[in-house]
Parts: C-alpha cells; structure tokens; sequence
C-alpha cells in the first residue's frame, strides 16, 4: 500500500494536538491530549502520546499507509531527536529527552522528524500555505515571543548545531529591555505580543495622552488592537513602532540570505491592517539599494488553528 | 584526458589576477592583466582575459583538462552570470554585463562561474583553507569594506536573487556613520580598514590623548597597527572598539545559521593580535546562552597573494 499520508503533532506546554494529513494539507482526523499531567515523566508522555498517534491513524483509516511523523516541539533538535531543557515542559525541563527515538519505537519504527515550532510553521507555509513554490523565505512567528524559520534554496536552516533561526533574539536595542532569555534589547521584547502590551504600559504611564486603553483593566496586543480598531491614536502609534522596529530588523535580515518574502505567522499578524504599512516603510526605508520594493512582506495563509498540526506534518514529507 | 584542474579568474578594479589551480589548491601558472585600460569597452576587455585564460593554460601545460573557470568579481551575480553596475569597473559601471557567457564563449564553452570576491573567499576556504570540512561557517572579509559569504549545509547561499550574505552593510548604530552605501551605521563603516582610520580620525580630535598616531601624517589601518604594536594605548583601544563592534555583530549573524565558526579575512584580519579579544569577549556575551563559547573564531589559512585566485577558482570545481 502507498504512504500517502503523514502525522504531524504540536508538542505545547498545555496540551500536545496531533492529526493524520494528506499532501494537499487536509488534517483528516485530529485529537488533542494534555501536555502537562504527567509531571517529570516522559516516558507516560510519550506513551500517552504514542497510543493517541495510534487511534488517530484508526480514526482517519489510514492504518499501513503513514509515511511518517513530524513534531514540532519548544527546544527540539532536528539532529539529535531530542527535546532539551524545555522550561515548559516539565517532563523536559531538566532532561533532555530522546523523543523522537522514544516514539519511533512505540509506533513500529514509523521516521519521526522533529524541530521547533517556528521551523515547522515556515516548513508548513513551504508545503500548504503562502510559501508555496518558494525556495527562500523567511517565517517570522509573532505570538508570545518572536520566532522564526528561514528557508535557504528550499531547504530550512537548522545550522551546526540544530538551532539555527533564533532572529526573536536580535538585538534590536543595545542596553534595551529585559529579555526573558537572560539579554536586554532582543526584537521579541518589542515585536512579540507581549513586547506591543510592554510598549502600550510604558507609553500610558510615560505621558497623559487620553486613551481608550486606560479604561483597560489588563492590556495585552489584543486590546490594543481593539483599541486602534476604535481610532485610538495612541494604539495606533503603538502598531506603527512595532512594525517600525520588525521593518527594521527585517532589512537586516534580507541583507544575511536576500529572501524572496518575509511571511508572518502568529496572534499578532492579525494585526495586519495596522502593521503592514509602518513594516513595508522601515524595510525599504533600511534595506540596501537593491533590495529596495523587491521584497514581499506575506502573511501566512493556513488556518490558526489547523497551522500546529500542518507545519509539524510537513516536516514528515522529507 | 581527465579534467582535474580549474582556472580561477580574480577580478579586480586595477588589475586581474589569474591562475591554473589543481585539487589540492596548488597554483600551477599565474598572470596578472589590466582590468583599468579597456574604458567602457568590455568586449575588449573579455577578449584580453579570455587571451589570458588561453595563455596560462598552455604555460600550465593543461590544455584539453580544465573543467571550469570560476570568477570573483563586484557586484557579480551567480544567477545570471552577469557583472552589473559595478562602480570600480569602468567597463561594468553602467551596463548589466554578460560576463559568464561572453567568457564562455571565447573558451570553447568552458563552464564559468561567478560571484562576488567575498563569497569566493567563502568557498576558497572551504575548498583549501581554515573551514576545510566544515558544512556551517561564516566569512568575513576585513579589507577597503567588509564583506561576506555565508555557507549554510555545505552550500554558499546566494539568495533569491543571487547577492545574498552583505553582512558588511548590517546596521550596528542606528543614525551612524555615513556609507557609501547611501545608509548610515553600517558595520563596514566602523569594521573596515577605512573604519579603523575613521575611528582614530574622530578619537585623535575629540580628545588630547597623547598617541604616537599624532605624528602620522597619513593615518590608515596599517599606521594604527603598527603604532598599537609599539605600546600605543589609544591605537589599543582602538582595535579593541573595533573588536567589540565585530563580536557585537557576530553574535546576531549566530542567532541565524548557527554557524560551526566565523572565519576572518583581508588585510584588516591581520591585526588579530588586538582583535581576537574583543571579538571572542563580545561576542560571548552579547550571543544566546545556547552558543556561549561554542561558536569558533578563525582566521584565513591561505596565502594572501593567492587567495583570490584560489577563492575563485574553487567555485569551479561544482
């Protein structure tokens, strides 16, 4: 029988969410499992995980015709198969975990490939979504944090060491704010969401500007968002220095691999209406003479909610 | 007849070197024309190299076991084969020349293959030099700017377009020094030859400093090196700026391709003495905690004089 289908599962720190797909980027059957009851014990994980591959696979019908596993995970190293220090993961916190290993074995040797997240989604939006045809790219993720996947002659860019892609820590700020990952001034403590609701903080305290945003009890990019939405003024300053400071950072960016687009995945790239204009000026207002208007600024085009499971699925492909 | 040997073509503003090199990097025949004497006339200028070409073959003795010729040039594009608007080259200043395929023609189809000097020097190296087996590198070349070629998985990356890996025009100080480039702060305007001159230019009149440079009539690289050689503690400080800014830099070029090592080039790279501190100091301390201590810092293994040639003729052997 053909392996016409693949398994792709996003590894979160709640809840693991896995489907069977076919090449055209159909999830046929999906489930979700928790992530976190299972304390420091990664082999009750990965056998929870294991059985629900299994059912899934039943479910969809495709028993015998899988082609492969892909996994997108925090901390997963595309050589080694391993999850590291993952501080979301309890049963990866202080480990690292041979996972890919550990579920090949539970699923009859099926290949299992893995990455992180932000990798899977630029594979994903290579295979199924805005990239499609594209050879060089780079997905610039802004959710949480800022993370990306860069995509050199059709292939990703995992580097000497299987890190390779960590652009969320550019620094964009010498001296700048605090970094959860230990530095100050990293792009993702202003582009991510949490870097537009630290940006709208610090502006509202800084200046008596009137804005709807200080009715707000908790702000966060989401209501900032609404808030611009509404013709708030200073919300909408807000978007266009973050999208300054992404348009910026991306001129760096095209002058390292001259990428035919940028493609923005995530919560924030819904933002788009407010974001696209201030990120295309700084771009080209930055980038090198030659790349001047060439470069296109996309947004991914896979559904939010299937783009997990898409991007780690895509990695099975290969 | 086997073709185990290449022709490697270094093309410069004054001059052109060439030279037949076999598998191991030894240059078997060499010649040297004007690039400088054929005004815009690049028919003219392609049938003396191409003359050249012929003449060091059959100095070599190889004629009928060459495979290919490759060619370092500015503003050379590997894509199209084509020299474009290249400001040092009267003959290439203001047309899009069809550098490959003229060659070509003019050496009974020889396969030629082109970029720029920097990427060259990339290849040259991993070919013959200090990244031999190496898949993941970064090369910098300090010389009049600063340029690069970045290998990713054992390949140069070339981009969408051909002229990816200008790392020299990364901007390291936002609204900094003029470039020729058009743009402000870029790293070459700091981390050249001529950046080093500038920085000792602007030092010597801000301050009264006592330095033996103030008794230098004409200041460049080479007078600070060697007056930091005899003790000079402003030249030190100097090479020490200067280092710091590279590491600074190389510390985000990392968080890209996660590079197995950087490798440095040109005269600049000569002064390691008073740059490999700096550059190693600031680059572990600004780069992510993953790649702390881990990234190489290496300098260029092959001969100055011969590198170009080398470097170019490495792209022929693919």
């Amino acid at each position: 029988m053909e392996r016409n289908f693949v398994v792709g599962i996003d590894v979160g720190g709640q809840t693991s969410k896995l489907g069977v797909v076919d090449a055209q980027g159909c999830i046929l059957a999906q489930k979700v499992i928790r992530s976190d009851t299972y304390g420091s014990d990664a082999v009750a994980y990965i056998d929870a995980l294991a059985q629900a591959v299994k059912d899934v696979i039943a479910e969809a019908g495709k028993d015998g015709q899988i082609l492969g596993i892909g996994v997108g995970a925090p901390n997963a190293n595309h050589y080694t198969g391993e999850i590291s220090y993952a501080p979301n993961l309890a049963w990866a916190a202080d480990a690292a975990v041979p996972f890919a290993k550990m579920l090949s074995e539970r699923l009859g040797g099926l290949p299992v490939s893995m990455t992180n997240d932000a990798n899977a989604a630029a594979v994903g939006e290579m295979t199924y979504g805005a990239a499609r045809g594209m050879k060089d790219f780079i997905m610039i993720t802004l959710g949480t944090g800022v993370g990306s996947g860069i995509v050199i002659d059709g292939k990703l860019v995992y580097g000497h060491d299987g890190f390779a892609g960590e652009l969320g820590h550019v620094c964009v700020e010498r001296g700048g704010r605090q970094c959860g990952c230990g530095r100050k001034g990293c792009l993702e403590t202003y582009c991510s969401a949490t870097g537009v609701a630290r940006t709208a903080k610090e502006w509202l305290e800084k200046s008596d500007e009137p804005s709807l945003l200080r009715s707000v009890e908790k702000i966060d990019s989401r209501e900032v968002y609404r808030a611009a939405k509404a013709g708030d003024e200073l919300s909408k300053k807000i978007f266009d220095y973050t999208g300054t400071l992404l348009g910026t950072a991306f001129a760096d960016f095209i002058s390292f691999s001259a990428p035919e687009a940028i493609v923005l995945f995530g919560g924030l790239a819904k933002s788009k209406e407010f974001l696209t204009e201030p990120i295309e000026r700084a771009m080209n207002e930055n980038v090198l003479k030659i790349w001047k208007g060439k470069v296109k600024l996309l947004y991914s085009e896979l559904d939010e909610s299937d783009a997990a499971i898409l991007g780690a699925s895509a990695l099975a492909w290969n």
